[in-house]
């Protein structure tokens, strides 16, 4: 039995790091979960590991977060908790960066997070049931220089995540947004040996968005920073 | 055993609502627990039930905070937890407010918590370890109409939370700021039929303080909002 | 001759509103005046009565941006004040909002922006002069429910002003966000008779425009708000 | 003749530096103006250059302050602007700063200012005109380690301010809150050679005060930042 008040999970964006961490947390509740990704063959391990389900998907296309929710309900029923972990990154000074990439990685970061959030409320308003957690970070209520289109797509998320709260959390549906403000420790990227736990740790932002999900709604949270002891800010 | 990475609490501010709920919680997970109010009278019922242990303190009081703490640490050993939930309100327009009035609402909200957080870094740092936790209000990010020493003693307790937690936490002391976003469910303030929950349980908020408390240090919460799924923000 | 200290100016997105009187301001100001919009003929009055010069430009197109940025500096030189005021705006619940005005919606107001700020880069940092100026709303500050879209492109918008802002100023660029609140006044919208000046007076606005144009380089604005008098915020 | 739309002045915490400034720039409109500091010694060379009026006043006293409002409407009438200036410091570690004065700065960077709105109000709401203009800082909207004091005082003013501009403005008083992001150039601190205008020049802050108090009551600014063009935020 879970001791979420969800039956099952859709997370978007999937990689190792946070998404990897979720699906465990929430498989470990024993509720079906599906992990989307544009490259699925990357979640294999994942898959074996947890029993989760992956499925494709280009998130910035509209058309493909329909299909990939239709999938979704197929599979394992309406959604009733939607996480939107996808974004785009592109560095650089302002006027050397190339137009189309710029595009693309707003497109991913918060179009995308759009159209999930739009699949999500056609499905969880009817049934005043659901919840929609969006993984933010830092950029977004910070625009670092030389991180224009990665302040533009956050910043957006952030715009999108406040007022999917004023409309649809009087609706039952609890929207909650995330300020991810630091490095996620992975295979790739570990602390140095002398400041332990100065990255964040994505079994504990795991936990947290666990957390998150079973408040009662009289004390729904809508944002949520998180970071290690040692980050500045 | 106590769930929680830390031996003992002290809540200072403490009144029927979240402090009463916060001393449920904490004693069932078996550490002691000091309650602190300028009247102690008010608390018997909540130290009959949870065997907490009522101190009064004038929070305003620099001295008193002093005393308090050496109390509490004659008493149940250094605070490891260390929760300020006083605040002073008054209401009117400012041509019409009492300027007496006006310096102790400041006083009880911002420099009471001042004097709170310095006992407490006293006592935590040398050990490295502590959790202070802060209860802000919605009137500590939006100056309302009407009510400006309300805002004035929020705002200057997340100022003082956020320059606490930018000098603390990489000192191994976690701080964290809520902002309670709406009434909070009493005896005397219940929810209207009509709309349930739609006022904060205290409860439901002490269970998110809790789940901060037991945050792993490499991801921190610094602040998280809490408001009812019906509340207009 | 000129108060100001630049030589010319292209105005992005020009309506009869805020570009209007921006225009006029700037032309008695002696300076050369381009404006440009999706749709000239709407701007034929305001260039006979300024001598401005109009030019069409899709401002979601990055060539079509870059077209605009060489013609204007064919006509009137390179521009040393580029101000942005495009924006797309669509509104209703997110269950119902079409997907592609989304995009669209997103592309006028943000990626617009992003356009005319990598332009206006390329031009000015060479010269170490220049100036952006960005029209904001209350939109790009505060998520309102039933209008996600202009959120999202506002938020964005914010995030790159403050992104341009920390990479451009120190290279002598000066970057400006103007959070306008409340409706402007037009032909079409004006004042309700018993609450004067409760609209936005569009030569009001690029008064604010003109002084932060002129400020000098040791007090730069980057941020600021403008609201009726009676405007609720 | 003055271009303000205000007849006199009254500048409280008045120093060298931006009281300085503002004290001439409103001279040259010809307008009465009266500073009120701590020390009045300090201002005679100003007095002496500008024929303004120096008072006595413990800003942080609210009958000094009322005191001073009375002397100030016998000398020059009732006063139609009134900006606060005065602030206190105190920085260091949070165990080891000193408790009463850590009071005293809050007092004379927040209660002092409500002391003066509340004077100002009584004044200006009966006429519905006048400007109130409080001189905030960076620390008003980040707290800095080691600066806990400044950060709650620099808070709760902004709070004050927002509150009073929700009160005031629509009963047609201009409340200003100005982020003074940066060191202000004196005698004392000057640019270091190699990178001109790093510090805030008080005379260009002082004409963005005059900008905004010329502002038409359709389109006030509640909140501006200055900072200088290479200061890193």
């Amino acid at each position: 039995m879970s001791t979420l008040p969800y039956r099952n999970a859709l997370i978007i964006g999937a990689g190792p790091g946070i998404s990897g961490s979720l699906t465990r947390r929430l498989r470990a509740e024993n509720i079906p979960v599906i992990i989307a990704a544009r490259n699925v063959d990357k979640l294999s391990a994942l898959v074996d590991e947890t029993g989760a389900i992956a499925l494709p998907v280009d998130a910035s296309d509209a058309r493909a977060m329909e299909a990939l929710f239709a999938e979704t309900e197929a599979r394992i029923g309406t959604p009733e908790v939607v996480i939107y972990n996808a974004g785009g990154r592109v560095r650089g000074p302002i006027a050397e960066l190339d137009a189309a990439e710029v595009e693309q990685a707003v497109a991913v970061t918060a179009l995308g997070a759009f159209h999930a959030v739009q699949q999500a409320a056609r499905r969880m308003v009817p049934k005043a049931h659901g919840a929609i957690l969006l993984t933010g970070a830092t950029a977004g209520v910070k625009g670092f220089a030389l991180s224009a289109p990665f302040a533009m797509g956050k910043f957006a998320l952030r715009g999108l995540a406040q007022s999917a709260a004023r409309e649809l959390m009087p609706k039952g549906i609890h929207v909650a947004h995330f300020v991810i403000d630091g490095g996620v420790r992975s295979a790739q990227r570990t602390d140095p040996p002398d400041v332990p736990d100065s990255m964040l740790d994505p079994d504990a932002i795991a936990q947290t968005y666990i957390d998150v999900l079973r408040q009662h709604r009289s004390a729904w949270t809508w944002e949520i920073e998180l970071r290690p002891w040692v980050e500045k800010f």
